[in-house]
């Protein structure tokens, strides 16, 4: 087998056997075929596709490419979730610990950001002591446990990917729904869930900015996931704004542990109980979601799962009193308040220039290299199809650097459209794709 | 300028500026931009296509990436002829002679071959003593003493070609018409020629089997040369059956001298006038293609044209007796004729399988490193449309190995289809594109 034949056979539209794929990823991670084939392969499968079967085992061979997690020894259905990522997403950190009060094995991998604010590693070390250098062994035992447990993501978590995105992201290659879809679930099945939830974003602040384009994505996923015999749902859901209020760090663990305390904002809570339905279910643990819903409420209510979330970060050497007292969490020194420059109401929050906002303020990482600082970053005061008028707070920008708080009040104000008529107000769950 | 954005840019069908040509020529020569990004470039072309200017432009920066040989001392209109090659394919041999008689300076860069048969100077070195291997100032002087001269190519010509087309060969981007065009045109350009003959060959012996590709590429390759200045037109000829009737190095050399002699294949003088009519009137010798055709026959019935050859061959170290006692160039040592099985007609000949013949005999080289046997090959007896008798000699193979002669027996027999019914006749010359 040539890969030059491969690349001509896609090239002509052709359609590539589980054999081809194997011998493409399993050659192109040991080295065996330069980048330059490579980028040609992933140019050619831009315009002419892969079919159903072509991205299932191309997500299967990255998948297999390292090391399969093995979680059969935690009791129980696996559920993981994953999220395509957005401005003020802090969902793990409330959704983790309703679920796991439920009765779901939570055993999540976990990233560091990149971007305008930290991931979900790096808020959790907003509690001080914090670790998600914890090996598989302690991953597994605190899962059986407690029912919850993030850890870091191994380097050794589908290789094939890691090299394949690489190169994609310098070739112009990446915008293809078959490539973005195998690239995402190859992790999440080298992690070792036996159900998967996706949270597919949509809007200004998502990675897809289209709404077709995000329900494309969320099929293929899980079409992806079922036909590796994972039960997997994908809820497509609004990133047009900010997700809550709080963008930042510290900030979003602190509105994360609102929302334990039933204190959350409307359309995170909404979020939450949405994925965290089509998890209990997923987990067997209710017959229907409307059951589920009525479980993870209740699990808010009773403080079950505001305790999960102590007992969680407590078993990773966290100090858990942060729970209760948030109000000793990390706190930038300086608040600005950016004011409407005239009355109307919100139209649109351009969510990618407030996560910008974040990273101006040091929420985020330019570089791998770059220190992230948790006490800064935003919490909005109005969002869209609020009314305001002259002088209300629009955000409050929370950072450690009178300059850098200038600037982003500046982009802040620019971002933030106000129209003379009201908005119309937006659907925020777009829809759920089961199979 | 990022090489990134210009792939995006290809890939969502925008047009490349003369300025970002520029930039991704100059940079990938000098190994400042990656391979993998270069080959994913040339993908998104092949899918996107580049217009009349872009193709213009990438052409002139590749002929600009190395020497830019200059001709301008040597005397009158510089006219230079390519082919794209096919099987039994001795043009140079005849042509350059018969131009050069007159008149016209016929200084020519040429190459080895890589494939069925030798290159030009393969063929040439069938006179014992003769070079290619001479320098610049002596090739210009000899075209200004005699009028001919032929020099092996400069390895700095056009170095983004070479380096391109490389890449391009292991990463299936060939064929694509503004890519292959370029490709030609570069090295023309880089050649010096004032003007410029090209010889596009169609049909199974040729690198462009349908017919209507051969006149998409000579189209393409009239504009480029016109557009940067050089008088180009195209002859676009036949290659579904071998070129004349021999095939291999000396037998090509021997029937190129019996042409001159006035004793040559019908299609293959036809060619040489066409093209050399091309050639004189672009050398502003004659004012129409029929003066020019008449010239030409001249020089080949005075004996003339067979001077310039003899001449030719003794000023770069040839002995020129092989001109008039052609029975002297090496002679393979066995001669094997294959016969026909049936009675009928000629419907065809599997061009490419004749070159595989000649290739098995010794004639060409499988690698850059191979050595090539200048004494074999084979003389076809019946070409198509022919009428054949059971026994009948269909071609007569010369080799030095007895196994190797009946390999290339068992092949040729295949090759050669006898039909129940007369061929309609083969138009030889499909067209002749001019600006």
């Amino acid at each position: 087998m040539r890969m030059y034949d491969l690349i001509m056979k896609k090239r002509n539209g052709g359609v590539l056997s589980p054999e081809e794929i194997r011998f493409m990823i399993c050659h192109y991670t040991a080295g065996q075929i330069p980048d330059y084939q490579m980028s040609a392969m992933m140019m050619a499968i831009y315009f002419q596709g892969m079919n159903e079967e072509e991205t299932l085992n191309l997500t299967m061979e990255m998948a297999k490419s390292g090391e399969m997690l093995d979680l059969s020894s935690i009791h129980g259905i696996k559920v993981d979730k994953h999220s395509t990522g957005g401005v003020g997403d802090k969902t793990s950190l409330a959704l983790g610990p309703m679920v796991a009060a439920c009765g779901i094995p939570v055993a999540k991998m976990s990233g560091r950001g990149l971007g305008h604010t930290g991931g979900t590693i790096d808020k959790l070390e907003s509690f001080p002591g914090f670790s998600t250098s914890i090996d598989t062994e302690h991953f597994i035992r605190q899962v059986n446990d407690i029912g919850i447990a993030i850890m870091g993501q191994t380097k050794d978590l589908a290789p094939a990917d890691k090299k394949l995105y690489a190169l994609r992201d310098v070739t112009a290659t990446v915008d293809n729904m078959s490539l973005i879809a195998s690239s995402i679930m190859s992790k999440k099945l080298a992690s070792g869930a036996d159900a998967i939830v996706l949270d597919v974003k949509t809007g200004s602040g998502a990675f897809m900015k289209a709404e077709e384009d995000a329900f494309a994505l969320a099929g293929e996923m899980v079409r992806i996931g079922n036909g590796a015999g994972r039960h997997t749902t994908a809820v497509v859901s609004d990133m047009d704004q900010p997700l809550g209020f709080a963008v930042g760090n510290a900030l979003e663990v602190r509105e994360a542990i609102d929302t334990l305390n039933g204190k959350g904002p409307e359309d995170f809570v909404e979020l939450c109980l949405t994925l965290g339905a089509e998890m209990v279910v997923a987990g067997g643990r209710a017959s229907s979601q409307a059951e589920a819903r009525n479980m993870l409420m209740e699990k808010i209510e009773d403080g079950s799962a505001l305790k999960k979330l102590a007992e969680f970060v407590e078993a990773q050497g966290g100090d858990s009193s942060y729970v209760y007292e948030p109000e000793k969490l990390p706190v930038a020194a300086m608040i600005k308040e950016v004011k409407a420059e005239k009355s109307g109401w919100i139209s649109h929050i351009d969510c990618d220039e407030v996560g910008i906002c974040s990273l101006i303020l040091g929420g985020g990482r330019e570089t791998k290299e770059s220190d992230i600082d948790l006490s800064v970053g935003l919490v909005l005061a109005k969002k869209a199809g609020d009314t305001v008028q002259t002088g209300d707070v629009l955000v409050r920008l929370y950072g450690n650097d009178e300059n850098k708080l200038c600037e982003a009040a500046e982009r802040y104000i620019k971002a933030c459209h106000i129209g003379d008529e009201p908005t119309a107000p937006h659907k925020f769950i777009k829809g759920i794709i089961r199979e």
